[in-house]
């Protein structure tokens, strides 16, 4: 029995990173039919569960007898479902052909993206690659510089259809353990944040990075001695880890053109604080960009 | 029966932090015959627990029939035994009268040594005043600079035996988050440190503090292109938060008379990092300090 609104794919992309599995249901023509997702990130899993990761999330399609199936992230890591080797910078934005990860069955073919490498400073990507390539089929001989804010944000500088270089910060890795898993936890309560406070944090601490560090611990005696809101703290630390992040790039995005690619809230943030240098920001969706990424992959294969 | 080795104390120094309890068995005239500790810190205590933790590590002691006990650290706190107001910079930096905690029973007298407080820029202090007491109680009409370094590190300015202004970093507690909860545990393991590789990041992040951020992230990614050991990436990332830490505190080392009190390890760090900065530092251990400014609140009760 067919159900009445069964999904057909041509084809799957996978965005398949540290901590999430995404799949969508894609057709020839680079349409979205259904996206499905799971919990089985890379991290959560040995090399024989990625294959039943995989097939488990798929289940509820109708997918064509033999499935083609396009992913990117750190599933290709060393840790992951198989070693994609790195590219090397600099090289052309748009992905080579994927890795295929043998011994699937013959229902399932499956093919890896890999990811990239820079020897000096050292530095290394898995999965933005993607979103970069995406960019580019989005937007054909765009030059400058693309932000990727996240856990670890990235810098990447693209001319004539190649990454020149990249820089990863850990901002949003370092937001998360220190409102987490230092004192501050106690002052940093919540969900809001102030936009003021974003402003200035990330105003001073680019100007006078320095401060970074003092500063932290003000977010608590400010709190104890002045009853200071978490909303107020919490934009501090972010403006404050924002502005660093800024003040070690300022050489990406000083006199470029800018795209920030990243999920609404955070793309907000980068956009406050780059505006406050008067940078203006060009702004992408994740989402949509990793598809057309996943999609030029595809056609390549 | 008296057991032969009996101690018998005249009264107890205790330095009780956020993790540990320390109790020391001490003299009128201020030797320690025996010391005892627990796990039992502030943030494992409810106020009602206490005095039991307390009692619990006093029981192998012949104490006097009516025992005084002078605490120091976070027990003072809101979180703590007793709240003991802060006291408000500048101020003497011979600790005051303790605040006596009440209702303990006629056997055991309680005294908290109060915390002091900073309020622009916003900063608090609990222990820290103790070793500093302490300290000028051991070097009386010293003038200068006190470095503690720890897990929140603090800088001291000291003159005419008042504390003037003090600033507090995070160092300790970042080392230990960046290190145990992100993705640079995986290139951190063990225990050992690289002196040359401390001495560049602490030189580096001096100068180019902005350049931090960029830096942590470069700790993965050269173990993962290049092998790098996990002692090169621990100095590192010792180095740039010591680094960063020097580069915000500047003005307090600069052309100043430092003293360091910290453990041996800590110590033997920022001295390196100092040296590098033309600046020589005198050292001493925090037990001492701690127990010499335990027995100046004890003669002032």
């Amino acid at each position: 029995m067919t159900l009445a609104h069964a999904i057909r794919p041509d084809w799957i992309a996978v965005d398949w990173g540290t901590s999430n599995l995404r799949a969508f249901a894609m057709t020839e023509d680079g349409s979205t039919l259904a996206e499905a997702s799971s919990d089985k990130g890379m991290s959560s899993l040995k090399p024989d569960e990625f294959e039943p990761a995989l097939r488990a999330l798929l289940q509820d399609w109708e997918t064509p007898s033999t499935c083609t199936v396009i992913a990117c992230g750190m599933v290709g890591s060393r840790q992951g479902w198989l070693e994609a080797p790195y590219r090397a910078t600099p090289c052309m934005a748009q992905t080579d052909r994927p890795i295929p990860v043998q011994n699937c069955g013959d229902d399932l073919k499956v093919w890896l993206i890999p990811g990239i490498k820079q020897n000096d400073p050292a530095d290394v990507m898995r999965g933005e690659e993607t979103q970069i390539a995406g960019f580019l089929s989005l937007n054909p001989e765009w030059d400058g510089v693309i932000c990727l804010p996240g856990t670890h944000s990235k810098w990447v500088h693209v001319s004539a259809g190649e990454i020149v270089s990249f820089r990863t910060f850990m901002t949003g890795e370092l937001f998360d353990v220190i409102s987490k898993g230092t004192v501050l936890r106690h002052s940093l309560g919540g969900t809001d944040m102030d936009q003021k406070a974003f402003d200035e944090a990330a105003s001073e601490t680019l100007s006078r990075p320095e401060k970074f560090s003092a500063n932290l611990f003000s977010l608590r005696a400010a709190d104890l001695l002045k009853g200071q809101s978490p909303a107020i703290a919490r934009a501090k630390l972010s403006g404050a880890l924002i502005g660093m992040e800024l003040a070690a790039a300022k050489s990406y995005w000083l006199g470029q053109r800018v795209a920030v690619i990243g999920t609404n809230d955070l793309s907000d943030l980068y956009e406050r604080a780059l505006n406050q240098q008067s940078v203006t920001v060009e702004r992408y969706d994740t989402a949509a960009v990793t598809r057309a990424g996943l999609c030029t992959a595809y056609a390549a294969i």
